[in-house]
């Protein structure tokens, strides 16, 4: 309901040539595998890149009728809210806890992290995702796909339906996207990274950067 | 610059008074000193009061030429965001660590928080606030004010103008807002709670809920 109020921002890029264009510009390759983003997504947030990336989420899926979106903290907030403001829905973030004791009233998945190489508890309240719900899961990146596979979880342990999983960077030359779509679910990643190598941004379908 | 385009919220009634009326009816008083929100601001957003809130902030602090919001994650995210995205400047959310190895290249604070007994660093990347930033600083509670003069501290480190300090609720019975004044801070906190005594929610200068 707020589409009609929102500034086109500098003219007629789209929302994905935007965010291609941030990366480009200020993405830093550290290796193969790791591209930080922390001026604009993971530390410091372009709000204004941060709501043409809501439109974008909310534009691939406005053919599913979302009560709610459902993300993790911290980096995945800034897209997710901006994504419910335009929608009118409530946004719900999980909780990272090294470990729950308390895992009562909560539905929890564990999710293991590549890099850290650790694995942490994430957790929803049962108060905030029913079987009413239809949810889109955000996050910021996709890699692995254990973060999203633990939303996907707990949405099902919720009983809700899943709208399906917006990434705004996946990198394709892991595996989350494959078994994201092997679960039957519905991936929409804004920017696709086909490879990182020789500490270039390659974007999938385009020429190295 | 997006003042214009923000659609006036349930008519006439001002931000203040419906960040209020979600407390009485959505907050859960928990104990004489604790307020639950989980369900529109700690846990599951709310990203409508969310703008609200932000519009708040970006009027109260209109005097001031904010070139960047900082906020703790996770749950200063949403509010700076959106003050963020009204003002058209970024927004850092210093990170939460146990404790920090590495410190290069980081402005870091310890922050002990009473509810939890423990102490944990907070930081922020040195690229990401300057001697040459004016910084708002946004927190969703204010309680014993450990976080927020973690943020000045920060926000001193980097040489930074503070314009001031916005809350979305502070516990005027507890410590922190005469910490931050007399740290010579204006603070401005968008509902004040005068006490949570018998389960009820009294705002200051108003009679109990």
């Amino acid at each position: 309901m707020y589409a009609f109020f929102i500034r086109t921002f500098e003219g007629s890029k789209t929302q994905v040539e935007l965010l291609k264009e941030k990366i480009r510009q200020d993405g830093k390759v550290l290796s193969e595998e790791v591209l930080k983003v922390d001026s604009f997504l993971n530390h410091q947030i372009d709000p204004v890149l941060m709501q043409e990336i809501g439109k974008e989420f909310v534009a691939r899926f406005s053919d599913q009728n979302i009560t709610k979106i459902v993300t993790i903290e911290s980096s995945g907030i800034a897209p997710a809210t901006m994504a419910g403001l335009i929608l009118g829905v409530p946004v719900v973030f999980a909780r990272k806890r090294k470990s729950l004791t308390l895992t009562d009233h909560l539905y929890s998945a564990k999710v293991h992290s590549f890099t850290k190489n650790e694995s942490n508890d994430i957790s929803v309240s049962k108060d905030f995702i029913s079987n009413e719900d239809t949810v889109l899961l955000i996050d910021d990146f996709l890699a692995n796909g254990q973060a999203a596979l633990g939303l996907i979880d707990i949405a099902e342990q919720a009983g809700a339906k899943i709208a399906g999983v917006g990434i705004v960077i996946e990198k394709a030359f892991q595996p989350g996207g494959e078994l994201i779509r092997k679960a039957g679910i519905r991936l929409e990643s804004l920017a696709e990274l086909q490879s990182l190598q020789d500490g270039k941004v390659q974007f999938v379908g385009e020429e190295a950067f």
